[in-house]
Parts: structure tokens; sequence; C-alpha cells
């Protein structure tokens, strides 16, 4: 029969799996000899067994926990029910990963008519063991039963008002003893019978409840964003109560083995005396600081300070402890690896390596790599944010924290910076390349229209500057500079704060704290890159990004989208003349003005990136991306163009597509002009040339998108190799260049060994082969891919986490393919998904030489590459 | 050292691939006795490294051409530019298959100014010799040198004016010496150099324009239509010319053993005395039947009869003869398999069976399954098309041949077939539900607007009826009842023509012929069911294509496409209260209203079907797609509706899809609204409850669209289950019923192993399958796909044949995973390509139970089938 029950001294840490971290980890605590109260975990399994029965729990289960129950009294010497001495218990639930979506504690379980009595005299307490009593009840009813516990505090505000009572603490014995027999009749009324005298049957419903909790809302969207499986399940802590409130010589308290802001080490944390663990954090009393345990006791103190120096070099790393005095006596309730600010987390990882702790590799390991993010960009004050007013939330699609007065267009968004120096915010309904000055000097960007690929959320990804889009509850009217929410208006020069982590959008102030990189960042950026045997490039467009990236450790560029340049304001007017250009004679003359441009943007990323590969891709866009599509817009534009509306009009309609990601666009405007991607090939050649005069050895990589065939990458590379080798032999140098090609077409992949006949290296496309795998249009698959969450059919969004099954059995089939043909193949990755440390790990198991992501993102994606390979070596 | 060129005598009708089609029956005709005229072949391998050298013919190239030419004038005791009895040859391209498109025939090579004089003696007639000169002159000019024709035709109509000649017969010896003179010195002038004299750069050049014919484009189009390679290359045959114009006892004809139009088993065929073959196709004079042949040379008579049974014998199929009597001795210059009608097709391919010739599954590999096409559709009457006067060419939608007067309305079309009888084409900018019955009238549908699948197209398909679709020049005004084609109105009442099989539009009445389907058509299909192992259903969502279907032969539906019932006007109403539903009540409400009609339906296609399975194909399209997207429409539905404009329209809007291929459609709409699943299973399944009353066993199949993972499967799965079962349960009856699954994700193919734990039956839909494996949007590929076919990057038109190496490559890959899974899994195809012979081909290869296709493919279907697995059994 299976073992669904394990007492704590029946288990170890590393039973996690199974027992969940919190129980395993107090049957490690009990293993090791730490003073802890006695008690059994019910197994992430009994929890699937639950489920799978329709939501039952097995009678086998059943009588291995009364069989737990029974040993632990035992160990404890009490008796469930007990009306002299009861033995109470708390039940918590306990996942392998920590799931603050879940039911998290009931205390004092056990508790009934007989019982309550046993702990008044035994606490000497009666209003504190009635005050439990209906704490107990109302904690059962609410989490166990569902009832709302509002109901309850009606009645203890009720009994306040009229005992002319102020606070809780106001009330007698006899009042609670009173509120006790009020809540006891409230539960009858509502549940239709008494509230449950027997303890054990207390014990099931709550076990229960912490089951039922796995599948709550919260629990799930919690389990979504933290990539935790469903069918990992939770298991349950049974653990014998101690009390910190029996007197002056109990107590209660929390602490961290070192400062879980800073890193420092040094012993934090604080504590009550004659307190429940509730006190600590409710803010009635003030906790001590832990420093004056010494004082006030010094012999707890020390046995406190050595047992945490020895669970801390147990388990080697910050510990976060939850400890009870009951009569002198000291207990630890729970050990964790505690929580910490990213800064905290960079100092504790490096500290344990200076004390022979942990080897580089483990210190690496103990640092997220998203958690970096933080220390990149702005965050808010935690303590401001505390209340601050969420007006609305948006897509999180450029991370950092930021607060400023409203502007609506970015001459007012300088404007305003310029005249005090105070922050801005520019709110667009999207915006275009002629907002760039403005986002430039705008702390954050809120549009309310466009996705995570939109112009704004890429610019300010590559800027690293807070970005909240798409936001589509606010309606942004630019003309009469407002913008409405949920009925209020606000106008220019209000102040509103964006959290691009969470998207979340704030109706005034808040205060931010600037990012801070300190030394510690760059001694574990270097142990990183020791390690990691991924390469790490940036997709940046201009030098300006490529400089950020540059000096965030990028090793080149995989991803320079040519198209951005083409938006940029002095240059678009050329581009639409190409467009409405009725003859290749007259779009080679619009291209040959584009020439020069495209020549300086090439030299400035070449210049920016000293030496390091420089990834060019060619156009992508459909041509109709170019033109505009309001009436007005088009009539300045037909008389700027010296053509008819009718004529404009005209090429825009031709120019229409049904799905436009399925369009003529990639690749395919090449083979209908190949004179794009000779002008293109002329600027990328010219250019190195250019800067390889002053002694730098620029080796462009050229990348040719959304290539599906042989035949159709063949015809394009013959354009370029023609024209660079001409371009080549005519300046009488020796340069090197390659011929590559986007994987981001499901037919690419499925033939990648014939396309490697002609493409020097793969770069995959993963925004556009995800796209195409599943079905999925990334502009619309928004408004149903909530529904997939809910209904359980996606855990992952598999546009911000590759999808290794499906997308992934393509990319490792296009790997292995393209090695089969070539095998020093050069496969990299420059979907949105390349700065993702999941992503990262998978690009890492199926061989790919580098990642390439925005900016920002590079250390992240550092960090993830040596997680990547210190877990899984090549 | 490759050998390049080969003499007839070396060859044999198996070496097709390297000596043409030509090429290798000349030489078989040389190896079995035959009276040819000697020469050689220059390979297709020649062909491909004339192309390899960039269209240059290789020193040992033309060193072989010179030994095979000594060699053929020792066999022929003539000489090559002799000045008595010169060497004369005819040099003809010959490619695997024939290719209309390319270069012919240069007749007469090897005249000069030299042995023009010998001609002249040979034939007794220097009018003759001269005239063959000047023809030799222009055709060289024309073929090889690229100078137009008309230039020297000019010459000529001079020459007759001044000589008052109305015929060219009428010019006199010394008008043709002269005219040879006038076009020398045109040549001069335009090439600036003297037409050569030398016979053997003669032959050098015109081996290279037939080269380069390969490449032109009218050949490059017909290969693509014909789905030939360009890797074959061409051969070029230069044999020795025999002349049937050197008087009485001379003469030449072609013949067929066999009556091609009708199919009947007579020598069929005309021949003149005295001529060359340019004489009997110009029209001069009247050619006699070949039966008379028999009173004027009753010897060479039965020569011919003896070889024509001979060489159809040796064939083993109808033969197509040239032949030539030079002197009284008979020669054949050609033969190869005829040309026949479908109807000839037929019957021979049966009387050849009769005959003992050929076994039955021989038989069914003469007939192309194409060629049935034409019929089961009316077709031109061929004379009378002659120069039928075209106006316009649209997308070839649905075949068959209409001729009819113009009526824009579907009222109107009933209004005018109702008062004359005579035929009615319908022409509309697009079709929609409401024209249904207009639709039936008519004898053909024209529209401007939509693709292969438009409603026009899909609609006319299941008909029969002929369609010519998308015909972007043709604009018409539905208002003012006129139609504009390049400046020419066309209004209600006036005759058009259209060919649903090439999408030719006439501006005219063309005279058509009916469908025939003789009993020889029931035996050949039943011969085609005794050796294809693919069955073959059909697509079809009414009744009526039901019937049709199953008079053809389908054995079940493959695809009932629901979505179609619901554009019908009797219920788009409650399908578009479905959807601007708020909330799920009035969803319920709306679908209830559907119910009814829903479950009729399938009553009706289930009793056509008589036992075969039904495949039903649950809600596709995104919900957009049923609202009105014009203002005043969305005025009236907004006012049905009782709900406001703005409500309509945010409706609307919330709707609207950048991608709709890649959008909310498909399983995702039912994950989203599962009530949409419970109602059309329950429709389906009552249905069948219903109809088995009566003593059928209807099995239906349920089929999920656009699955791409397998929980979504299992999500709606669930509902299905859960809804049939109660419903057999409360009825019960025992009845069997299966789910199963569109595979037109890539994502799907990818993991068909874990999705066929839950599919009991894959269906291949191609046409998405493609659309997302290439990413292409077959609404918008058309622009840019001819590009890809000049450019010689795509062959074939991947929605009209399966692209075998990249969406075939996920289709042979899913139908493994699903047999690892599920070892009897069904599988089949359902898409556009199941009508098509090349794709039913490799559907067969890869293991497919059965392919579905538009009732009137069902006959191509069935013999395409047979095909397969008589060329490669299963």
């Amino acid at each position: 029969m299976t073992k669904f029950v394990y007492l704590f001294k029946e288990g170890n840490q590393t039973m996690k799996n199974l027992l969940g971290g919190k129980g395993a980890n107090l049957a490690e605590m009990s293993k090791i000899g730490m003073p802890v109260p006695q008690g059994f975990t019910v197994t992430t399994e009994a929890c699937n067994d639950y489920y799978a029965r329709g939501k039952k729990i097995a009678p086998e289960i059943i009588e291995q926990i009364e069989k737990a129950l029974a040993a632990t009294e035992k160990l404890e010497g009490k008796k469930f029910g007990d009306a002299n001495d009861p033995f109470l218990v708390s039940v918590r639930s306990g996942a392998r990963a920590s799931m603050p979506g879940m039911m998290d504690t009931i205390l004092n379980l056990g508790l009934n008519d007989e019982s309550v009595k046993g702990l008044a005299k035994l606490t000497g307490n009666t209003r504190f063991a009635y005050d439990s009593y209906r704490r107990f009840i109302q904690m059962f009813s609410d989490v166990v039963m569902e009832i709302d516990k509002e109901k309850y505090e009606e009645l203890l505000a009720e009994m306040k008002e009229r005992k002319g009572a102020e606070f809780d603490t106001d009330l007698g014995d006899q009042d609670l003893v009173d509120l006790v027999g009020e809540f006891k009749a409230l539960y009858l009324k509502l549940k239709g019978e008494e509230f449950p005298q027997d303890p054990k049957e207390q014990l099931i419903e709550a076990i229960t409840a912490v089951f039922r909790s796995w599948d709550n809302p919260r629990a799930n969207t919690y389990r979504r964003l933290n990539h935790i499986p469903y069918e990992w399940g939770t298991a349950v802590n049974v653990q014998a109560m101690v009390f910190g409130n029996m007197g002056d010589t109990s107590g209660t308290g929390v602490a961290f083995t070192r400062n879980p802001s800073d890193g420092t080490k040094v012993l934090y944390g604080e504590y009550l005396f004659n307190a429940q663990g509730e006190d600590v954090v409710a803010g009635i009393r003030t906790p001590k600081p832990i420093s004056e345990l010494q004082k006030d006791n010094e012999g707890i103190y020390n046995q406190f300070v050595e047992i945490s120096n020895k669970l801390e070099a147990h388990y080697r790393d910050m510990q976060d402890l939850e400890f009870t005095i009951q009569k002198g006596k000291l207990y630890i309730l729970q050990t964790r690896n505690g929580k910490r600010t990213a800064q905290a987390a960079l100092k504790i990882a490096i500290d344990l390596v200076k004390e022979g702790v942990l080897t580089e590799k483990e210190a690496l390991l103990k640092v997220e790599p998203s958690q970096l993010d933080s220390l990149l960009h702005p965050q808010f004050n935690p303590a401001s944010l505390g209340k601050a007013k969420l007006i609305a939330t948006g897509l999180n699609a450029s991370p950092g924290a930021a607060t400023g007065r409203v502007a609506f267009s970015a001459d007012r968004a300088k404007e305003l910076k310029e005249m005090d120096g105070l922050p801005v915010i520019l709110v667009r309904q999207e915006t275009s390349p002629e907002d760039i000055e403005g986002m430039i000097v705008a702390s954050g960007i809120l549009t309310s229209r466009g996705g995570m690929t939109s112009h704004a959320a890429v610019v300010a990804r590559g800027m690293g500057r807070c970005c909240v889009a798409g936001a589509g509850s606010v309606r942004v009217s630019e003309a009469k500079k407002i913008f409405e929410v949920n009925g209020e208006t606000y106008k220019e020069g209000d102040w509103i704060s964006l959290d691009g982590s969470t998207g979340k959008i704030y109706g005034e102030k808040v205060e931010t704290m600037d990012a801070t990189v300190s030394g510690d960042f760059e001694t574990l950026m270097s142990w990183a890159d020791k390690f990691a045997s991924l390469e790490v490039r940036t997709n940046a467009d201009n030098p300006r990004d490529a400089k950020v990236a540059f000096d965030f450790g990028a090793k080149g560029i995989g991803l320079c989208r040519t198209e951005h340049m083409f938006f940029e304001a002095d240059r678009i007017s050329s581009v639409r003349e190409m467009i409405v250009a009725k003859n290749e004679e007259e779009r080679k003359a619009a291209l040959a003005k584009l020439l020069p441009m495209q020549r300086e943007d090439f030299i400035g990323l070449y210049k920016e990136m000293q030496g390091f590969p420089v990834t060019i891709r060619y156009l992508d866009p459909p041509l109709h991306e170019f033109l505009p599509t309001e009436a007005d817009d088009i009539k300045a534009l037909a008389k700027d163009m010296g053509i008819t509306e009718k004529e404009l009009n005209a090429t825009i309609n031709d120019l229409h597509e049904t799905n436009p990601m399925l369009g003529h666009r990639g690749v395919r405007l090449s083979v209908t002009y190949p004179e794009i991607a000779e002008m293109q090939t002329r600027a990328v050649i010219e250019a190195a040339i250019e800067v390889n005069k002053s002694g730098m050895s620029v080796k462009p990589e050229i990348m040719i998108p959304l290539v599906g065939e042989l035949k159709e990458l063949k015809y394009i590379k013959d354009v370029v190799v023609k024209t660079a080798n001409q371009i080549i032999k005519d300046a009488k140098v020796d340069l090197k260049y390659s011929v590559g090609t986007m994987i981001e077409v499901p037919r690419a992949a499925l033939l990648a060994d014939e396309i490697a006949q002609e493409a020097e290296f793969f770069s995959f496309g993963t925004n556009d082969l995800t796209q195409m795998t599943f079905g999925f249009s990334r502009d619309d698959a928004g408004k149903f891919l909530k529904d997939y969450y809910d209904k359980k059919i996606f855990v992952n969004d598999p546009f911000a986490h590759v999808d290794q099954k499906g997308v992934g059995k393509l990319m490792k089939m296009a790997s292995e393919l393209g090695k089969q043909t070539r095998p020093d193949i050069k496969l990299g990755i420059c979907g949105e998904h390349g700065g993702d440390p999941l992503s990262i790990e998978f690009c890492h198991a199926i061989g790919l030489t580098y990642v390439s992501c925005s900016p920002f993102r590079v250390p992240i994606a550092r960090l993830a590459a040596a997680h990547a390979n210190i877990k899984n070596p090549r």
C-alpha cells in the first residue's frame, strides 16, 4: 500500500517532491535534532489521489492520518480533544514551491467546547482561550466551510459597540465566551449543523480544504505565472501547537540568518514575549529587534544563534526561521531559504563563496536570472507603493518602475521635463517613430493600443525604459489631452506611476528607487561567463541600444531589424517613394536615396560592437506597414509624393492583406524586388569596408528572413553574393561576410538540411515560429488565451516561454538537420524568447551557439546561460 | 567520358529520360525494323550541361555530334552540304513529356547556296527548292536568331504585290530565287553577318536554340501547369529529311490507329500526294481520308496498315503516326501514344482489355484521372470555341463550360430562365447564401471577387456548376446591372461564356456540349474500386451535394462544414443572436433555436449516405464572418436584433482580427463557448438516433477542427462525450460514434502521438496545414506566387498539389506518430488536395485510409486511388 502520510521523523530534505518544501524542511530539522514540535505530513500524492477520485480523500489515507495522529500524540504526550491539556495542531499547506495563492494556516485546531476550558487552564487566560476558539471558528468557517468571514466580523463589531470597546483587547472574558456562543449559533444557522466538536472531523475537513485550495483561481494564476505544473499537488503539514503567549517566559519571532535587503551577514529579525505569531506582524505591539533577545534571555538567544548558524550551514544558504518560546523552551516552527532582494542575493552568493561554503557554480545557481531585472531598472519603494491607487493594468511591455507627470505628445514631454526637471510619463494611443525623442526624455511610456511587439514595447525595451502597453481600459484622447479610465479623467500634468514589470498603472505619484549595479554584479557576471557555453548577443537596431548592450556584456548583435531604421523620420519618405514606384527604375532611384543612410546606420552599429559579429536582417514587414492609414495622412502624403490621392489609395488597396502575418513580407519582398536586397547588401558591405579602415575587423552576418525553401534563399543569396563580391573586389580589400537565414517558418525547420546547403547560419525566429506552429496570431490570441489558462489547457504563454514540446521539437529537428549538412553551422535565437531564462535553458540543451535578446536582458541571459550549462554541462 | 549523343540504332524506348519521348520512340522503331529515316539524339543531359556551363555547349558534345552526323551520313549514303544530292536534316526538340511551349521543328537544315541547287535537281523543281530555302532562312532566323519573322513576311508580301500574285504558289521560279536573295540581304543587315553557309554551323546553332527554348516563358508556364521539373531538360533529335513532294509517287500524312474522338477501332487519318507535312495541316489543299490510300496505292496502304498494327501492338496503346512516302518508299517519321478525348480514352482502354492486349490494371493506367473531369461537366464545342472573343480570365474555380445570358441577381436569373428556358449566367461581385437558388438555375457563375475557397467557388464545386471566381478585371455593378471589362460594357441579357476549367471568360455565345457518362465509365470505375486501397469520401454540406457524391460512388462524407448550414437565410439570424449574446444564457437561447435546424440537416445527410460514415466538423470560422460589414447592413441588423448600432458595432469591433486565419476560430471557439459544441453534439446524436429508427446504421464521426494540443481536444471531447452519452442513455438505444480531429496546425502533426490518445481519427486539413507550414495566407499569396514561378523557386502551386517535401513531411510524421499510439487510427484528408491525383498518390504512399473531395471530383479520386495502388501496391 502506498504510504501517504509521513511523520516528521520519517522524512528528510530530499523528499521535497513528496512532502512539499515545508514538510521536507520540518522532517530534515527533526532528523538533525532541531527542537521542532512534532507532527506529520500528508503527501502531494495524496492530493493528486484526492483529485483523481473526484475530490474525495480515500479511506486508507484517512486511516494513515489517524495512525500518524496517534503516533504524534504519543510523542507529544497529549491527547486530541483532551479537556485538561488538549493536543492542538496547526494545519498548513506546503507545495514543492512556495505558493502564496493557496490556503495558508489554520491554528489551534482541536479546540472545542471542552478543550477550550483546558486551554484556559493551561494558559491561565480565559480571555485568550476563548479568543483563540472564536478565531478558530472564524478561520475554519472561512477557509474550510467557505462562509464569508465578514459575517463573523459583524458580530464582533456589534459586541464591541454594545460594550463600548475600542479594541478587541477591551473585551472581557465573559464577552468572549458569549461571542463564541454567537459564532457557533451563526455557524448552525448558515450550515444547518453544529460547529464540529470532534477534533478528528475538524482535521479531515481542514486537510480537505488544503487540497481544495490547490485548485482555486488565485493558485491557478500563481502557478501559471511561476510555471508550476498542476500535477505537482500540495502536501499538508499537521504540527503540534506551541504557544508563545503562556506568560513572560514565552514568546515568538521570525528571523533571517542574514539581512534580506542588503545581504550583510547579521542575524536579522524580530520577536515579542508573551505573544503569538499573529501579534508580531499585526502591528499592535511593536516587536523588538532580535539582537535585544540577548539581553532579555541570553540562554535562549545563544541557543537560537547556534541553531540558526547550524541551519544556514546545513542548508548552505540564508535561512528564514520562525520560532516560538513556550515556557522557556525554544521551538523552531519552520525554516526555509529566505527570500531576498536581488542586491542581497548577489552579496550572499558571493559571501558564501568567500566563506568557503559554496563553489562559484553553486553560488551562481543561488541567484535567479530574472531577479537581475530589478537591479537594472528603477523600482518602486515598497513602502511607498503600499496603498497606491491601482487604476488599470496593461501589458508588462518593458520592465522597471516610473513615476511622472502625464504628457500626451513628445514635444510636450520635452517641454515639461525641461521646465523643472521633474519626471514625465508619455501617454499615447500608440507610439510611432516620431515619438522617439519623447520616449527618450520620458521616465515611462503608457499606450492604450498595441502588443508586446508594438513600436512602443520594442523601442522601450531597447532603451531599458519602463513601458506599459496596450492598456485597453485607458481611453486616450491626444486631441483633448486627457485620458479616461473607469470613469475618471486624468489630464496633462497629473501624476501617474507605471510598473513595467507587472503592467500595473497607479493614478498617483509613487516614490521610485534608482537601479543599482554593484561590484558584486560584475563579479557574478564574470563567473557566469566562465561557466556558460551559450554566447549572448543582443537585438539592437541603432548605436544607442548597441552601446547599452555592449556595456552589459553582449558579444555581438544577433538581430538588427533594418526596417526600424526605415521608419525614422528622415528616411520614411524615401521608403514610401520606393513603395509607390511604378517600375524598377523609380524603385532603384528611391533606394539610392536610402543607401547612404543605411550605410551610416551600419557604420554606427559596427563601431559600437568593436569587432563582435553583427547580424543584419533584411527588410521584413509587409510594405503597407510603411504607408499611412488615416485619410488626412494619405491626403498629405499624396501631395508630398506628387501623386493623386486616388493613385496612392490604389497602391494602399493593392497592398492590403487579409492575413498580413502570412503575407508579402520577409524574403518574399526580396524575391519580388531583388533591388532592395541589393541596396541593403551594398550598405552592409560598404559600411564594413569603411569601419575596417580604422583597424577593426567587422565580419557582417547577413540574415534573410522568412525563408521556407532552399531555392528562395539561393535566389537572394545569389543577389547578395554577386553584389558583395563586386564591391569587395572593386575596393581591393579582404572582407569576410556570411549569409544565413531565420528559421521562423515551420517548413524551414522541416527542411533545414536542404536549407543549410546555402545558409551559413540559422537564427530561430521563435515569435513567428510560435505563431505558425500553433496557428496563433500574436495580435489576436490574447482574446482566447485567457480561456486556455482558465481551463488549464495551457500553463504557459507560448510567446513568453518557448513551447518545448511543439515549437521546440521543430527547433531541435532543425538544429540536427542543419548540422547534418553543415557540421559547423552557427545556431542562434533572436525571438523574444532569447531573453527568457526557461527558453535559454532549452536553447542550451538543443545545442545552440548563441541567444540574442534586448539590451537590458543581456545580463539575465548571461546568468541563465551559466545556469543551463552548470545544470546540464555540454 | 559521358555519352551525350546516341544514334537512333543505339537507343530504345526505355531510354525516355535520356533521349526524350520522341528520341526514344525513333530509336525503338529503328530497333524493331520500322522504316525510319536515320539520325541521332542529343541527350537531355547535354541540355543540363549546357545550362550548367552558363548556356554553352561543351566542345566534347560538339565532337560527339559531329561523329554522329558522320555516321548518319554513311547510313543514308549522302553528304552534308553536297551540291548534287545534299544530306538535309530536320531538328526537333523532344523532352520526356510532350512540351508544346518549346521550339518544335526546323526542316531542311543543310540548305545553302550550293545545296539548294542539288535539291532543285533532285526534285526537278527549282521553285520548290528555293521556296524550301527561303522557308529555312525564315525559320532559322526566327527560332535560332530571334529575328521577327514578320520582317520576312513583309518581303514576301511585297514580292507578291509586285508580281500581282494572289497566292505564294503564283510566284515563279525566278521570283523565289530573287526572294532568297532578299532574305539573305535582310539577314545580313540585321545580324551584321552572312546567313551561315556551313551546314555544321547551322546544326550547332539549331541545337543550341532547342536547348534555349527549354527556358522560354511559355515552356516555363507549361511545365508549371503540368508539373514537369525544370531539371528534366530536353533532348534534340536530328533526322535525315525525306520528301513527300517528289512527284506523284511521293506523299505525306498523319494517322491514329484508332479514332481519337470516340475510340472506335478504325485507322483514322489523312494524307496528300506530292506534299510536305505542312501542306496537310495548312488547309490549302484538302487532304484525303486515309482509307482512300487503299485505292490510290494498295501496296503502300497495306504496308502502312501492317506497320500501324505492329506499332500499336508493340506499344500496347493507340498510336499517333507521321509518315512520308518518298518516291514510292514509306517512311515513318514519328510514333507516339495518341492524344484522345476522355470518351475515347475509356473506350480504347476497355477495348484493349477485351482484345486481350491489356490487363484491367494496365487499362486503368491508360486513363488520366484528371481527364474524367470533361466527362462530368459540359464542355465547349471546340469548333465553336475557335475564334470566340476572350475578354478576361479569372480563377478556374469549378470546372465545365457554360454559355448564357447575364443576370445580376438570383431572382432575375430565375425569371430569365423561366421566361424562355434559355441558359443564364449569374454574375455577382461575390455570392452569399441568398444567391443559392440563382446558382441552381444558372449554367455558370462569374464573380469578380473571392478566391478558390470563396462561397461561390465552394458551392459551385459542390453542385458541379461551372464557376469562374475572382475575375478582378471584371467590374460588376449590381445596382446598374452592368459589368465592365477593358472599357467594354455588358448588360443584363447579353450572352457570355465561361470556362470553369481554365478561368476564361468569353464575351459571346459559345456552343456547349453536354456531359456524357457512358457504360464504359461505369466499367472503368468498377475496375478502379477493385484495385484501389484508399477509400473515397466526399466533402458535402447538404443533402443535395451528398446525393450527387453518393451517385458518383462516394463511400461516405469526409467533411461536412457545419458553418455552411449556419449561413443559410433561415438560420443566420439565430447565429447572429448567438454572437451578440451578452452571456451564456442568451447564447444558449439562440443555440436552442439552431438545434432543430441542425438536426434536420444531419438527418438529410445521413439518409443520403445510407449508412456510410458521415464526418461532421464543428463550427470553424471566426465569428465575425457571420456579421455584416457594410454600414447599411449593420444598421438593419441592429434594428432586427433590438440593439443599438453602437452595441453592434462594438461587438464587430471586438471580433475584429489582424490575422483571422490565425485567430479565434475552430476548436478555440468551442473552448470559449463549449455550449456551441454541446448544441452541435445534440444535433448530431439526435439525428442519428432518429434515422436509425428506420433501420439504417449511422455511425457519426465528430471532427474537431484546428486542434494543436491534446488538452484542448480533451476539453471538448469531454463535452461531446458527456452530452452524447446522456442522450443515448435517455433514448435507451445503442449508438456508436467516434470523435477525432483535423490535423491542420503544424503543432498537431508534431504531437500527433499525444493527440491520438484522444483522437479516434485524424483528417488532414491540408489547406490550413499548407498555409501554416509555408507561412502563406492563401488569400494573399496570389500576389507574390507569380514571382516565385517566374523565378523558378516553385514549380507547383502548393494549394493545388500537396507540397510533399514540407507539408508532406508533417503528414507522414503525423500518420506514423498517430499509429504508434493507436494502431487502428483512421487517417483521412479533407483539404482541396483530396481531389487532386498527384496528392492522392502521396496520400496512398503514406498510408491514409481515405481521401475526401468535392462531389464532382469523386470519380477522379477513385481512379487516382486505383493508379496509386497499382503503381505502388500496399
